[in-house]
């Protein structure tokens, strides 16, 4: 006879479990699965474009041909390379370096990439290594994408948000938020933000804005952790300069990630973390050996095989990855420009006036935030999705600060131009019957 | 002009980073890496056996064919299989589900499955959340593998060793253990053991030892954290059942690996949490679901390129591994001989004696600890390699408690018997002159 086994009880386990944020991420998916038919401006999923399953092949043969012709090594070498366990920080450092220093301008020496298991463990390992005592404060910007919030807290991290405005965090606010967790007697450490086509907002930074940062991070002494995810994907005007690009003090740990520029299945990212740090006798590292260190305890060494296949398509791509992803940037400005129309065209500046409705005109990204008089939740999503089959992310999940309420998230990446014009039919269906509904 | 950065203190980081046990594996890393012609008993690397790179593409093909052929899948959802973000749990799961049942005879539903980034990510993923509270604490068997330590250090997660003997823990010390933590005002919630072939004693539980242990885990409300890499690679006698494949109360989180069956290099690994959660609102879930919720703070997915590599190998073996890995248990099967019988020839019975030199002789797996009349310590370590061109683990590094200053872990994976010969003779002058060196 076999005893019924006694259940472990959800409140005997860890608090991040319960948290709201990862319930919200979970009703989001469930939603999202349960009505397979709407059309989904929900998750930031990349555009799959021409990819075909036969490119993996492709690429890790182009990685091993690399190794040999360009760089000398032998067959037992190639092999123990993507047999064995490895380098921690990673195989790819270089092409990542190269890449980087051509694409975005920034110098890193190859040391000081650490090549992760997507953008997510690259989070984990920085917020690990710099946040050591119970007063260090995490300043992020928000409303704030849901990764850096929930591995902060996994870690019992605490985190402060700093409001954004429409050109995104605001550099004397952050100067406020670390003056006020100070005066708290917390030790505010380093601030978390998105820099180009914020996820949720779609808000970007200006240049000025960025030069401003880097100063007050200077005075303040934090640290800037920039995830730039969606940097190539500009709509309207010219790519701007990322932080690190800007950064002349080592003030920015740069979070990287090549899910929406090759592809997110592979899951690599990198961190470049150039910062020299002193040990008590003196010895100097760099900030990526530090993370090295905890990377053994996560995940020991990103996938071998995953990383050939990024570094085969780097070496592809001549490591301007920019230039190899002309196609999906302007697969991704006209995904926007159709959203966009399409709610102008359903709305008016008139009509929209009268409404009480509105939106903003991201420069480039993903997302776009539309304002509604109605309040934006989970059970207007539900609604939504089951009589008018058109999915949408609630705003108020990103605010750590009770915001949102009557703010919804669109996101245009995985959509076709033909589903997002019929999409928005339906959406502006749904919005047009909420407000007559309206007492 | 470039201002003069501002290094980052190493003793304002992270305490794990300046944690003795960090410490101790880097000093090995660096000097493995300095003596690079020294014959290495040092890493647990596994065999390369037969592998190719070629084999990765054929993998590859061999996964795209069976969603083909057996799933009857579609062109387009294979494409985005491999190419997007997906199910957080894993997609080879159910393969995986196959594969412990055929050769372990676990039996566990395909949801119960986690695949993670290694067996480390199920670690970090298990810990976090299992430990809740700061009186929970984790009981291990020391000496311990440092990768569980390392992860418990790196989420502040208190630990209690409970010291080994000749077989494994005795689960009578487990009961002691749990029961002196209570009365310190601790919770214990999990024991850690390697219950075949432990990293770094060597040792195996007895079937009976293991039915017992699962007797004390019912009785004093313990989980049972079962760390499994080397179970497949038995050197006499007869595999014993994993404390999984005993576990009638699910009292059992089974923590798998592909490193040491499959290849190190795909980073693919399992957690087998068939554990009931009841919510406070009276839902249930199993203890996977509630993992996938951390591992989207961690790594997001497992990489689904990795996973389609393991998934066509595991196909190619029909889901039975053990079968599959037929030759590599000959071949570590005869390292271990070979390194057993050279020590005897070097060190025969009546000789052995005389100079306080003793070593087990573990059924299997891939290490073998020798103790020795002198400190086998960092400075002991940099002689042999320098002097004597070999390299071995003082076993100090392994011990939560102080023990093992006088033992040294030999590994014998990732040799051949030509090599290991060698090594051995080298290994014995160094013991030798050390003998005769002393006072």
């Amino acid at each position: 006879m076999t005893p019924t086994p006694p259940p472990l009880r959800l409140s005997e386990l860890h608090g991040s479990l319960t948290d709201p944020v990862l319930d919200a991420m979970n009703f989001l998916n469930e939603v999202v699965g349960r009505f397979p038919e709407a059309i989904s401006f929900a998750p930031g999923r990349p555009t799959e474009g021409d990819f075909e399953p036969e490119d993996l092949a492709r690429h890790l043969a182009t990685y091993t041909r690399y190794l040999e012709e360009e760089r000398g090594w032998s067959r037992d070498r190639i092999r123990t390379q993507l047999f064995q366990y490895g380098r921690t920080n990673g195989i790819i450092h270089e092409l990542i370096a190269r890449t980087v220093a051509h694409d975005e301008g920034i110098e890193v020496p190859p040391e000081a990439v650490v090549v992760t298991t997507g953008c997510q463990e690259g989070m984990l390992l920085t917020l690990r290594a710099l946040f050591a005592r119970p007063e260090d404060t995490l300043l992020v910007s928000s409303p704030c994408y849901v990764g850096i919030t929930g591995a902060a807290r996994l870690l019992g991290i605490r985190v402060r948000p700093v409001p954004e405005g429409p050109d995104g965090p605001d550099p004397e606010a952050v100067r406020a938020a670390a003056q006020a967790a100070r005066a708290a007697g917390e030790r505010p450490r380093a601030f978390y933000v998105v820099p180009d086509f914020a996820n949720p907002t779609g808000t970007s930074m200006t240049t000025a804005d960025r030069e401003r940062l880097l100063d007050v991070a200077a005075a303040e002494d934090l640290l800037i952790l920039e995830d730039d995810p969606y940097g190539f994907f500009v709509r309207t005007g010219e790519a701007r300069p990322t932080l690190k690009a800007l950064d002349r003090e080592r003030r920015v740990v740069h979070l990287g990630s090549f899910a929406k520029t090759a592809l997110p299945g592979a899951r690599v990212g990198y961190v470049l973390a150039d910062q020299e740090v002193l040990g008590e006798d003196g010895r100097r590292s760099l900030l990526a050996d530090e993370l090295s260190k905890i990377k053994s305890m996560t995940t020991v060494n990103t996938s071998a095989v995953s990383q050939a296949v990024i570094g085969g398509l780097l070496v592809e791509a001549g490591c301007r990855l920019r230039e190899a992803n002309a196609g999906t940037i302007a697969y991704y400005r006209t995904a926007m420009d159709t959203l966009l129309g399409e709610l102008e065209r359903h709305f008016p500046a008139d009509r929209r006036a009268e409404l009480g409705i509105s939106w903003n005109r991201p420069d480039g990204g993903f997302f776009v935030v539309v304002t509604v008089p109605f309040a934006a939740d989970h059970k207007a999503l539900e609604l939504s999705a089951r009589a008018y089959g058109v999915l949408w992310t609630p705003m108020q999940d990103f605010h750590l600060d009770g915001g949102g309420t009557h703010q919804l998230r669109l996101s245009c990446s995985a959509q076709t131009p033909e589903r997002i014009t019929e999409g928005m039919a339906r959406l502006a269906a749904f919005v047009t019957d909420q407000l007559e509904a309206r007492p």
